[in-house]
């Protein structure tokens, strides 16, 4: 098979591992339509010579001249730049989308690829946590398939595959419990953003190892799963599970627990979205079974990690209540890794802004950016308060 | 939904179980159409008391009065003697039919079960072992859905569901590794029938205990995968897991690993078959994930036991050698049970049967009867003779 992917947020993360898996399997099996990327012009003119898409888009408009120099040389290269070339870079004609542009910044781009119907393999949790019900509706309706690439929600959908979904039990979402597993509530105060950065087992982005560190990215995904599989806020579990072998479990009526394990390594996930529903060889490290000997699995502790608490709160509440969760520790993280507020003040704003936020009906795309915008500027006004205090 | 089920070998451990999850789930859900049985005519009448089904029938034709006595004022019920009756029962009109006769003696019935073209619940290996190419065919063509028993095969079944089967990278059978797991060859050649039986994780019935403790039971499992999921030997891996959480795992080409866990507890896959495809409760207890907590999961000892080597030469082999590997086991596990033999001399008489065995070519079941009788006799000649020695 020869597939066309694009990957929107080629520059990130899970981004260049998706381009790391495509150039293991080589131009006769994926060829590469569109990238669009931030504003790192210089990764992106770089990608984009090993893979000559047809279309790059930056979304820093400030970058496009550097871009354009970087590739002056390659004029069958398409270069637009802005958020708009970035939708469009999402519109263009390929069999899979990798939407991987961090936080709620991708969800035009999103909704373009889903509209087309194919597949869209999915990396930005915020998205689906801030617009989850507009985007499943939009997915419903144009009959795409949609791929969880986190490795969790990735675990989930392999091991719902072909089952009975009224007899599912639970979902049991497993989390490595981050860097400050062991840490002291004290000790956590005083935390630097290097060492909310140094992730145990995975390596990722700076946002979102911060929120590995607050558990609140496993808050986020309990919303990404509650959306993506409709599974009610009490049927979803988190358990704490330091040697991230087991990513995702589903328990089911009969008392079967299925499973999927594997080694720590997005390229697992992005090799299962590229190939899906074919499983295409893996570029990454295969698990060797001594990983697994073993395994521990305890309760999170909700006072040190209130992430996990107030998720639940959330999922009881309205869609406003999950876009102010998510835009509240947008803003927080940025100023904690701007060493403008402390690690435990990530938590606060967060849980002020969903006392004190407004909480609009959401109806639509626009709705979302408005509650998320007004959220925004009141978690920064909070913030910056905070600071002048 | 009401389901109607057949059991053949409802006295057995198998069998029995499976009443006990349809008496948990009451006439609604379930009604029993026909229970066959060996000789156990006590037990069979009380469960022909407690589920009412149209028809028993009692392999043991010693046993057809002493029943017929015990069932005297329950005239809606037939009953019925030897083998013919016991393959009436199964070609009863059931939806479901738990095929858990032990050993070759239930290869009629369940090939008449197959015929129907239902659902037939699987649970004799040895038939599979003997003549699975010549069941998987009968399968094929009456269109039966065939569901394994066999908590490994039963795990694996359930991984391989809505997966691309090109994509198989291995399958991973997991073994408890029997009750002389930790146990010196010198020890095990003094082990006593209790000693066998007093398996550390399953109740099960005393055959497949012996085979678990010489993991006999796992290399006829090898061939049990082979035919049931036509997967070649080279990708069928068996780990030592003495937890008995994992029952069995599936790599895939992409590195995830897709595995079903649960209790030890036979109505968690027995429950799976009897409500599938759907996911009905089970009546069995849920697995803690605390019980995760330490997994084992090492390689074999082929030299302690020889079991596992010598099903490879077998795999490599013809049916025949399949059909000698079973019967001379079935032999001599007899044998040992009647302190006739030592431990050791199962394995012993098992390979020189491999050996020494006569190897005509299988085309039907015919010639499976006559090969496993010829190999029986022949093992039982070979025991005599050490005996005597």
């Amino acid at each position: 098979m020869t597939r066309s992917v694009s990957v929107l947020g080629s520059t990130g993360s899970v981004g260049s591992q998706t381009l790391d898996v495509i150039a293991h399997h080589g131009p006769m099996h994926f060829n590469v339509v569109a990238l669009a990327a931030g504003s790192n012009a210089t990764l992106l003119a770089k990608q984009a010579r090993a893979f000559h898409p047809r279309f790059v888009a930056i979304a820093d408009t400030g970058q496009y001249l550097a871009l354009k120099e970087l590739l002056t040389d390659r004029p069958d290269i398409q270069i637009g730049a802005g958020a708009d070339a970035v939708v469009e870079a999402a519109a263009m004609d390929a069999e899979v989308t990798m939407a991987a542009i961090v936080g709620v910044a991708g969800l035009a781009a999103t909704m373009a690829a889903v509209a087309r119907g194919r597949t869209v393999a999915f990396a930005s949790k915020e998205c689906l946590v801030a617009a989850g019900p507009i985007m499943m509706q939009a997915v419903a309706a144009s009959g795409a398939t949609f791929l969880p690439v986190d490795s969790e929600h990735n675990a989930i959908f392999q091991v719902l595959q072909g089952q009975d979904r009224g007899g599912l039990h639970r979902i049991v979402l497993t989390a490595s419990g981050g860097p400050f597993r062991e840490w002291t509530t004290d000790a956590m105060k005083a935390a630097t953003p290097e060492q909310a950065i140094a992730h145990p087992k995975w390596s990722m982005g700076p946002k979102i190892s911060v929120d590995s560190a607050t558990l609140m990215n496993k808050a986020l995904e309990v919303i990404e799963a509650h959306q993506l599989f409709a599974v009610p806020s009490a049927q979803i579990d988190v358990v704490i599970h330091p040697q991230s072998c087991v990513h995702g479990m589903v328990e089911y009526a009969d008392g079967s627990f299925l499973a999927q394990m594997g080694p720590a390594d997005m390229r697992t996930p992005i090799t299962v979205c590229l190939g899906w529903p074919q499983r295409i060889d893996t570029s990454g490290q295969r698990m060797d079974l001594n990983a697994l000997s073993q395994l521990d699995f305890t309760a999170p502790d909700t006072v040190r990690f209130p992430a996990l608490s107030l998720v639940r709160d959330v999922l009881a509440g309205s869609l406003a209540d999950s876009i102010i969760f998510n835009a509240a520790n947008e803003v927080a993280v940025a100023a904690f890794l701007a060493r403008r507020i402390g690690f435990a003040d990530i938590l606060d704003c967060v849980a002020r802004m969903l006392d004190d936020g407004r909480k609009p009906a959401i109806k639509s795309l626009d709705d979302v950016l408005a509650c998320d915008a007004a959220s925004r500027e009141l978690a920064l006004e909070f913030i910056n308060g905070k600071i002048a205090a």
